[in-house]
């Protein structure tokens, strides 16, 4: 339980528990309790019902606190990160098995991975040969072992290495190479998350799908068997989980969804996973000049907007029309909107938006129940 | 002086002092701090030459080194701020003399502002006759004098009353509540700063001071002089410091710059000011799956892109082509390029930039030497 006293509301946090809502300095981050436990159960459901495991994403929200209730309540064997900082302050935090979705190349990060995995189970990902023998050296001189899934490009055109041949090439290096453990596949399609149609998110992941199969079948052919199959987001996870091609998902905005999220629809219409508005940046009219225009407190460094601008949540008459560094232009539909009104937004893009907030208000209806800090906030290295 | 000891590399802070800045961790914030230093000395001139106040913005940099170099050797007589928890931030490192360019709403802000203004000059910003009792009243509650500014909207179209009688009602009311004193004019235009073309923004800038130079002449007439005529940023104060309206010049951007502001021309076809790029997020190359992709470990969590995508900087063959939360891809146009590679990325938007970091690395040449804090990061309430 943290110790909340000698923190100074506004300055050093934003609220303090029991506070109402109407009292949280704004601009803030705010969870609704109700909301997220909903999203919690969802996916563990989800999860349950196709058989896969799930190893829930932190890079989304970056707090042990979240990460813990993801295993110990929303059925996570484990969890994501995408830094080893961000891996380093989640072990701090007692998480205890965790794959850093990306490669690690450089030497000083490679020792810092090295040291985690004497703390806890530590994974990571592969797409060079070239990356196999400093990773082997630093496990050996550390005396622990490294698990590493080959990364392959599934269609995302980011990292990841050629799928089939190439990526047997690579495993069969990992499993040459002392201290180190191949773990099998991170087969990732990022960009699938984003698109709309339902039938051509469901095609781009069916094609991802097919090719990791066909590796996997390579892999197996040459002795190598994949533990992990891993891959799949909040947008795709429904396809990756009825492939029969994966079994780890690493869905991660799920917790939370947001404006971008609010666009991609299921195969029936409705939204993917039934998952629900369950974070909000609570921003309060700070001006309104004249009748069409209101401004309020929470601009660019309150919530990213790569993604598009931030959507008002439950209030009609208001729509977020432009954001400056620290303002958001707000246009009034006709009836009046008040000085120090709160309004919720729903962040184009939670992860970013997380990241830059160092507290999440954790609120039940009208009450904030706790603070979560926002553990590894800036760990982007 | 900063005590380094017991700080890790890596997880605490991106560098050491006296590090070469190949070993610097990434994505981090570096400072060129020769580039820098031309940059102070430029305004400082700039400045003097027109015989303006320059009030330097701390919203850029969130600084309090910063702030104090500003004022110690770049001839500011005081800093600008966007928020009461920035205000606060720089007053506890220091900081005497501050004008928040924003308008304070919230009671607990209020309070919060008043109780600065025992510690410091303060003087903030107001647009409404309803804002100017609760700040009389945290006045004379605290015992301090807050000095007030009637922002005008002179067609930036965000806060501000409208310029002429409006303006001047409000100053009477400011100038008759015990606790507050009536400083001067707000007329900054913040859309102005990002205009392309010199004429055009020559125009609006013009616009402005007119609206201006007839409100202080209503005021003159209503036995209301003003102290403080404030605005203007990097991209348009020439046009201020000649218009005889202005007397103190708030810019920020230009310590640093970026991207967005090297596309905004001088009339004489240069950069405006002759300012220099100071500010890079340094990134390295963490894969290179086919030869004409690469990708660098900074994405949306390491730089703003809401004004663009960063622009390599002074290494030909690679453009940034695109950012995802932790990842950045570098198309590659011929030629090699290399596994851990540092590359300099001048960041679309300085402010948005600074405020995603925890350290500024501050690099003399090759060598890092010393670190700065971003000290109000965060600091958005």
């Amino acid at each position: 339980m943290h110790d909340w006293s000698g923190l100074e509301v506004g300055y050093d946090v934003p609220a303090l528990p029991g506070m109402a809502l109407r009292e949280v300095q704004t601009p803030a981050l705010v969870v609704d309790l109700d909301a997220f436990e909903r999203n919690l159960a969802r996916m563990r459901s989800h999860a349950e019902a196709s058989g896969m495991r799930l190893r829930a994403h932190a890079k989304t929200h970056k707090s042990a606190d979240i990460a813990r209730l993801q295993i110990e309540r929303g059925g996570a064997c484990g969890i994501c990160c995408q830094k080893v900082s961000e891996a380093e302050a989640l072990v701090r935090a007692g998480i205890s098995d965790i794959l850093v979705t990306n490669e690690v190349r450089d030497p000083v990060k490679i020792d810092r991975l090295a040291r985690l995995a004497a703390r806890a189970r530590i994974i990571v990902c592969v797409d060079d040969p070239e990356n196999v023998a400093p990773l082997s050296r630093a496990a050996q001189r550390h005396g622990v072992t490294i698990e590493a899934l080959v990364e392959i490009d599934c269609g995302a055109r980011r990292c990841g290495t050629l799928p089939g041949a190439p990526a047997v090439q690579l495993a069969r290096v990992i499993d040459g190479a002392e201290g180190l453990r191949f773990g099998g596949l991170q087969a990732y399609h990022g960009p699938a998350q984003h698109i709309a149609d339902p039938a051509e998110r469901a095609a781009a992941i069916a094609a991802a799908a097919d090719v990791t199969a066909q590796t996997i079948s390579l892999l197996k052919d040459a002795g190598l068997d994949c533990d992990i199959v891993g891959g799949a987001g909040t947008g795709s996870f429904p396809f990756e989980a009825r492939s029969g091609v994966y079994n780890e998902l690493q869905c991660g905005s799920y917790v939370f969804m947001d404006a971008d999220y609010e666009r991609i629809r299921a195969e029936d219409g409705g939204r993917v996973g039934g998952f629900e508005n369950a974070l909000f940046v609570l921003t309060s009219v700070m001006s309104v000049p004249v009748r069409d225009r209101a401004v309020c407190d929470a601009g660019l460094k309150a919530l990213a907007v790569d993604s598009g601008l931030p959507r008002v949540f439950d209030r009609k008459g208001l729509r977020y029309d432009g954001a400056s560094d620290e303002h958001g232009v707000l246009a009034v539909d006709g009836g009046e909107v008040s000085i120090n009104e709160r309004i919720k937004l729903v962040p184009g893009h939670c992860d970013p938006t997380c990241n830059l907030h160092d507290w999440f208000v954790v609120v039940r209806g009208e009450t904030v129940e706790t603070l979560w800090p926002v553990t590894a906030r800036g760990k982007v290295f």
